[in-house]
């Protein structure tokens, strides 16, 4: 897609470090890594979302996710890896193409801040009635 | 697996709220929700993590969580979607089922904690050292 970083990384029309590719999917180490590893992984064809990516598409990213983490584990032996797609401007994404994090964490150091959150009951009369809601939307 | 909650509620022998099912995933709400909506999709056969779960169930997982995230948008109108998985207690996994958080956004609020970061770039040729290792190991 026309001014697309990501579109222009898979040309080449802006250098990358790649870390795997296939046929549907590229994989590239993130230049302002969370930790030692972040990498990403973008489907070839422009998608914005997981609302715009095909369900072959988003197939190959996770298939593609497996093999990385595995490789991760091999060569970086994470204590734990932290995998993150993020959708929307407010959510903090930041390019509008659909990108998989993958960010191994490696002993000791600091928590990773995306995974602390405190685990605080809900009200569950409101969860059952949202989820359902859901629900009965699908 | 013996113990283990979310076969628990696989089974019905833990009540849960259930968001969707088919042959090889179930989705409930999340009771310990970050924000309304907050449902987790969960693999029917145990696996830990992602170095765990099979290609299929994996392919289901996100197969499903498009269906979901597209009933979460009409439902609820999100200004965004955080979708995490997490792979190890040192990174938050707290059940060891693997799982997929669904986290939707309303609009106004405070921003979701886990997708604040700050974009700080690192030392190129030690990404492209890291990167390339774990290119190699694929």
């Amino acid at each position: 897609m026309e001014g697309c970083i990501f579109c222009k990384i898979i040309k080449g029309e802006i250098p990358s470090i790649k870390v795997y590719e296939d046929e549907r999917v590229y994989a590239f180490a993130d230049i302002n890594p969370i930790t030692d590893g972040h990498t990403l992984i973008i489907p070839k064809a422009h998608a914005e979302n997981l609302w715009e990516i095909s369900e072959k598409n988003i197939t190959a990213i996770h298939q593609a996710s497996i093999k990385i983490a595995t490789a991760m584990l091999k060569v970086l032996g994470p204590v734990g890896i932290a995998v993150m797609q993020l959708n929307g401007k407010e959510v903090n994404q930041v390019v509008m193409h659909y990108h998989l994090h993958l960010i191994p964490k490696a002993a000791g150091g600091s928590k990773l801040k995306m995974t602390e959150w405190e685990l605080v009951p809900g009200d569950v009369d409101k969860i059952k009635g949202i989820g359902e809601q859901i629900g009965a939307a699908i």
